[in-house]
């Protein structure tokens, strides 16, 4: 029997299982489902057995555990390790569901639950396909390990101590992350780069109290004015960034990147009419998708001083505040980043107030893979297979701080390999996956690791 | 008998008196004193009549009420309107009174209670001087009309309305406000100005949902940073105000103005010691003096937007708000302070949000009077008999609707002729009126009348 007779065959139980795997509340978030994310551990362990897979453990991670698996007995080939997490989005606001969230519905080929697409839909089909090689042919072309993770939606805040613990049983040539997705049913994605991050607070203090303006406006600085000015130091009407060694290790784009980045659609009017705004903007000189997947910037979070009532109050405040974060693409390093801000807020503070500038507990490092990695290259030759297709190259503004962990850690790169589709309201009520989705990740994971044997 | 005697052998009955009006708790902010307002009144109009004082009545405005009086006997001489408002600020909080603020205490001299210095125990004294001089010369040297109101700590909203429509009944050649104060007890003071003032508010909006900003960071105007750019516009490094045509009408300050100003002590260490500022700041080219009472201002009251809680949200937000107003000086419009500002706005908010700029409900015009002019010139040959000193020609930095309004309407400066002192808690817990000025009124007054009998 192929691999292939066999998905189809094992459809039925394949989708049975998934809606058992929905029907366990692991929010990561919450600690009255604490309980429940330590199940669905377990039931991810329990199917890995089930799989074939070996020396499966759930291991501590002093947060929400984490589940390890492999299968080792590929000599002379690569060793890939599969990521993915098993905890979920909080489901709140209940009431905006149609059928409750972990009591996961199957209607017109999609499966509604949270976390149905947001990992659980697509973290399952890698282990669906090593169960297929494994019963089919008795081994599997590479070596694979399993990092399956119960706190990705919480910010994954032990796992970078746990990777480092952890460094000789997760040693592996390649990182393949199922904690991703695709750009239409039927356009593929190689996703490059992951924007990293930093932040800070700014904190202008002037008088000791709240002033009548009548009385002393004209007399001492305003810290509302004093912070307007320092906030719009930072950016030029050209939308670059004036911080001073701002942009000193960004990895300039090239033409291929360029290119590449333009093959990907881009309907601007449906763009902006989704975002109510009348016009897009942005660093000069830069598209849309460069702006946000391959540029950085820094974003004013909230500001705060003074009245925010109804009516006049002829305050001049005593404070004033500001929080900022940045997104930061490679090679820039989100602690020099915070250093560069701190500089540049002393030298842009005008007299009469005093700034303090405090790091936020965000520092993420950009993530950047080259397209023609000989992961990404695999990950390309099965796509096209599958979408008759070439994929397009995307980056995501966002940051996933696990692509950098492992890199940092374990020297490898993750492909990301997965198959949501935007649509589907991760994080949002009346989540889903397409059933499709989910058969074409059990394929794809097949075809991947036997494309990936042939990888040096 | 002279008036000097009677006010003499009077003091036990004045001050029993004053000690009678302070127990009234005429709060014209709070509704449920509305009918100690209109007690206050009455005690006012009665006492007036027990002075010899003519045609005393209780006038409604709409709101609270005005008492008015008049004694119109001395032809050829000019008529003067005494200006004073029997209503108090709210005491709250009460806790802080060492004795309850409605119940008056004598003690070292000193009288403790609301409204003791602001302003009862400023506007009885020219009524016992009125009073001082019928009984002991049988008329007085001047046409006086009064004008009390019980509605100035709320801002005078129906005043406006009520002098309008009572122009032939106030009709004077000079107004003398009782209420306002002294420098200390051994210095004197002409006030010869007060600023004025406009408002608006700012609001910015960009994308019709908070965004998040490691999507969407990069592609749309961040309204915060619109807003930052918006604010930073207007004012200079040197703190001039860069809104177009801000300065166009402002009456430059002559060189006498600015040697009498400096005239006045001015301790800045302690200034500065007391709003725990280690710099002062303000317009280049101005002393404190200069930038607060005669320079205009544009002071930022208030901004919000995004997020303002603990830790991180990369959120890149929807809206964001200023509240701005300005303290203005002769001869500039608030009106047209407003317009200039929304032209500026409109010339200055960057691509990719839109702006609104509404007028808040705060519009006073400046108030400037000659300091040679000759009620001002009576006043000081007064203030120099009773001190035995020049006084200081000072002005104010906040804004006193009464003295624009009564120079529109009637046509006629306002001498501002009073004794309370900085240190009196006006507004504040334990509030206090000195036994010394409230003597010192009823001379005052006298002396004022008996010298403004010359004034063509």
């Amino acid at each position: 029997m192929t691999w292939q007779t066999y998905l189809r065959e094992q459809q039925d139980r394949f989708l049975a299982e998934l809606l058992d795997f929905l029907h366990i509340p692991s929010v990561s978030a919450l600690p009255e489902h604490a309980g429940d994310v330590q199940r669905a551990a377990e039931w991810v362990a329990e199917r890995m057995r089930t799989a074939g897979i070996e020396s499966v453990q759930i291991l501590p991670t002093g947060g929400h555990p984490v589940v390890y698996g492999d299968w080792l007995h590929a000599p002379g080939k690569p060793t890939v390790l599969i990521y993915g997490h098993f905890d979920t989005q909080p489901a709140d606001p209940l009431e905006l569901w149609e059928h409750p969230p972990f009591e996961p519905v199957v209607r017109d080929g999609r499966v509604y639950a949270r976390g149905a697409s947001d990992d659980k839909g697509n973290m399952l089909p890698p282990i669906l396909a090593v169960e297929a090689l494994l019963r089919t042919t008795g081994a599997l072309p590479v070596n694979v390990r399993f990092l399956f993770e119960g706190q990705e939606e919480i910010g994954s805040p032990q796992i970078p101590a746990f990777v480092k613990a952890h460094r000789e049983m997760l040693a592996c040539d390649l990182v393949v992350s199922s904690d991703g997705g695709q750009w239409s049913e039927t356009e593929p994605v190689i996703l490059t780069g992951l924007r990293g991050g930093c932040g800070v607070q700014i904190d202008v203090r002037g008088p000791n109290r709240d002033l009548h303006s009548g009385i002393y406006g004209g007399a001492v600085q305003n810290p509302i004015h004093a912070l307007a000015s320092i906030l719009a130091s930072m950016r030029g009407a050209d939308g670059r960034i004036l911080v001073e060694g701002f942009y000193d290790a960004v990895q300039p784009l090239t033409d291929d990147e360029r290119r590449r980045f333009a093959s990907a659609p881009f309907d601007e009017a449906a763009y902006m009419a989704d975002l109510g705004v009348t016009a897009l903007w942005g660093e000069a000189g830069y598209t849309v998708y460069e702006r946000t997947w391959a540029r950085p910037t820094l974003e004013i979070n909230g500001v705060w001083g003074g009245f925010q009532g109804e009516g006049v109050k002829t305050v001049l405040p005593a404070e004033a505040h500001a929080k900022i974060t940045c997104r930061l693409v490679a090679n820039q390093d989100p602690a020099t980043i915070v250093e560069l801000i701190k500089a540049h807020v002393q030298q842009h503070t005008p007299p009469g107030v005093t700034v303090a500038v405090t790091p936020l507990k965000f520092l993420a490092k950009p993530y950047l893979m080259p397209f023609d990695h000989p992961g990404n290259r695999a990950a390309r030759d099965v796509l096209v297979h599958m979408y008759g297709r070439e994929p397009y190259e995307v980056r995501s503004g966002g940051s996933i701080p696990i692509c950098t962990i492992l890199l940092d850690e374990l020297g490898v790169y993750t492909v990301n390999f997965a198959f949501a589709l935007e649509d589907e309201r991760q994080h949002s009520p009346n989540e889903f996956f397409r059933l499709s989705s989910f058969r074409r990740g059990q394929e794809g994971y097949c075809l991947l690791l036997e494309r990936l044997a042939d990888v040096g």
